[in-house]
């Protein structure tokens, strides 16, 4: 290629990295080389599913080559950026290479944040990665096969008890979810345990679960929730995390199967930066994305705190993040309007909570139930990518709603949860 | 379950106990109970397309838990039976549990042998479970990722030689499924990485790949393989295995990708028994598939070396653990002509090398190409156990056999292929 071509990094495959960079395909005089720490571009939203075995992990994620194969100006790097050097323009990867950029797009999303608490994760782990997915539904198999043949009543409940701390979208999808397959697609398999013995807890510190969404919405979701058997505490924070169980408020409940989506932070790369950042460790950008005295450095998605040029504060959910990087490819790109700044048209927001259950608002009006959840289902495999990826989820997802079965109910006994109790 | 039933313990759910289990299901006055270390039965003969991303884990395995759903008689236990006392008849798990039996089935199977070299295990792991697929596949991978960015010639050399040592089915699936899926689908999104850049190696001690089979088979496959760029050696022993790649006969190559398919061995249970072994560590049975002394005990499948009472040498393909098993809980059951010894009936042997390659020889019958390879699909479709696994498989081949395009090519960051190098 040129040497006079422009040179873009962008570092992070998700949504965000995704979108800018599928928006600079074949666009001249531009080079795009995008790092990801992984090889995969990730569905994060149905991420649960793969926790909870009713996906497998290549239904719901894409090699990021594979998006851009054939496109000539896309260059896929498998690397982790761990340094930035604002000043020469480049950053340096953990494998010891450099890349030099023009423009720098940083869309590392988050990652779980413990509030401090960092010691708690061995025993509650967070779900953002397919590892972390697999992690979990290995930990959730290997509890019911323990339960089935453990003779000790206590240590036997130890092993049932399955608390999710946090009731945002990932918390309440979790809990609708394990409920669901513990319960029902469980018990039929395991002949020691019955229905009554298994216990879901689902653990909020606010007063409301899903609370980004209308009062009615939420209640509803909560009612459900407990229809379906969770028992769903509010405003109780947790106290500790540790191999016995979880504390929380005025509770002690014993689990070997704790599971935190509670909070987000940024990523550590962000912090090394020296931007002004928010509570949450996410970078404070401008209407136009870019960072301070760097307006040759975007950084868009989750890891962005942005209000927009109409004053909205923009979620930080997967459309915020494909409306950012496309903002950020047109400037880029120089496209006129683009200088006027990025603005977040609001979709709608949904959140599923069972099969046949979820809520949803979109331009004002409230949907629940089975009508929210058919909106919800084709919304996701619409934006599922891939033609392959959408049959196999359409699929796997009908033959589960007929069924009440998960086929993905094996532990290949990977290293975590195999070593994770004695 | 009445105190008087009989009680049958089953150790290991491969084709041998499964077959074994399901022979004796809804059996009056039988109980069984079926042990495994893991959770599920495993279709191995399929295992190496997990290893080549070209399936699932969840398409080649099924918990043995739902196999068994609803047969009252039979129970399922995750454990590793480490002892079994002869004289009290009862056998010890890893998990501290006990387990009593009238009769004890043993089909624990096989696992790879390094012939007294086990440092070398962790430069050229075999293929026996998921777990190993898995390290496989993501290894694989991750050697293109890293020659993808590599710009010295001797390091990316080595990501990109791939070294199957052991000319058996499994390392000629290997090898031809390697050179496909790294030459032909990988080179499309590796945009540094040419087609003559990857060596795919097969590393032979024998004067023969496939040396079960008639002469003129064998070499119609080695004939392939060569087509489809694959280099075979005949006559060359390993003579060592370490990070930097193999030693064999008067080669040394350079590799990160090492892979052991050159023989097998009992699994240390067997060791423990103080039964008559061979040189392989199977246990000698006679035509009953009895051990000496104890007509209570049988051992079937690959961990038995077994004379039938033909006379004939019963091979370890699942065919022959199948009938083994079949034989066996007829045995229990008492039924007639269980008596007059167990009788392997042959029912031909196939293996496969590529895309619409293989051979197979059936009741005498040679065949190769396009035929033996759809006969082969068709076979090892029918056999998989469940609907849903079949429909799978036969989705995923389809759409392999047209696009060429393996569906699961998903770094996850197992720990192993990590730290694999550096």
């Amino acid at each position: 290629m040129a040497e006079n071509n422009i040179k873009v990094i962008i570092i992070g495959g998700g949504f965000g990295g995704l979108t800018a960079a599928r928006s600079l395909t074949n666009k001249k005089n531009i080079e795009v080389t995008l790092i990801d720490r992984t090889n995969h571009h990730l569905f994060q939203p149905l991420l649960y599913q793969v926790a909870t075995a009713a996906l497998s992990p290549g239904d719901i994620a894409t090699p990021i080559r594979s998006v851009f194969k054939n496109k000539r100006n896309i260059n896929v790097v498998m690397d982790e950026i761990i340094r930035v050097d604002k000043e020469k323009r480049r950053v340096a990867g953990k494998s010891g290479k450099e890349y030099e950029y023009d423009y720098l797009i940083i869309a590392t999303g988050t990652r779980h944040s413990y509030f401090g608490n960092d010691e708690w994760e061995k025993h509650a782990p967070g779900l953002k990665t397919l590892n972390d997915a697999l992690d979990i539904r290995e930990r959730i198999l290997w509890s019911l096969e323990q339960a089935e043949k453990e003779s000790d009543p206590d240590l036997r409940q130890k092993f049932l008890n399955f608390v999710i701390v946090g009731g945002g979208p990932t918390g309440v999808e979790l809990a609708g979810a394990i409920a669901e397959i513990t319960r029902k697609t469980g018990i039929d398999d395991y002949k020691n345990v019955r229905e009554k013995d298994i216990h879901v807890y689902l653990i909020e510190g606010e007063d409301a679960i899903l609370n980004t969404y209308p009062e009615s919405l939420s209640e509803s979701a909560r009612q459900k929730l407990i229809d379906m058997g969770v028992n769903v505490y509010l405003n109780t924070m947790v106290r500790d995390v540790n191999e016995e169980g979880v504390q929380a408020g005025k509770l002690s409940i014993p689990s070997s199967n704790v599971i935190w989506a509670a909070g987000n932070e940024g990523t550590p790369l962000l912090k090394k930066l020296s931007f002004e950042t928010d509570r949450a460790g996410r970078v404070k950008v401008n209407a136009n994305l870019t960072t301070e005295n760097h307006p040759e450095i975007f950084v868009i998605g989750d890891a962005a705190n942005c209000t927009d040029a109409d004053g909205k504060q923009v979620p930080g959910i997967a459309p915020g993040a494909m409306q950012m990087g496309k903002y950020v490819a047109k400037k880029i790109l120089g496209k006129k309007g683009s200088d006027e700044g990025f603005v977040y048209l609001d979709k709608g927001n949904m959140a599923t909570i069972g099969r046949g259950k979820a809520i949803a608002e979109i331009a004002g009006f409230k949907f629940k139930g089975f009508t929210a959840w058919l909106l919800w289902s084709f919304i996701h495999i619409f934006f599922l990518i891939g033609f392959r990826n959408r049959f196999r989820v359409m699929a796997e997802w009908i033959w589960y709603y007929l069924t009440f079965k998960g086929s993905f109910r094996l532990i290949t006994g990977r290293a975590d949860s195999k070593s994770s109790e004695k």
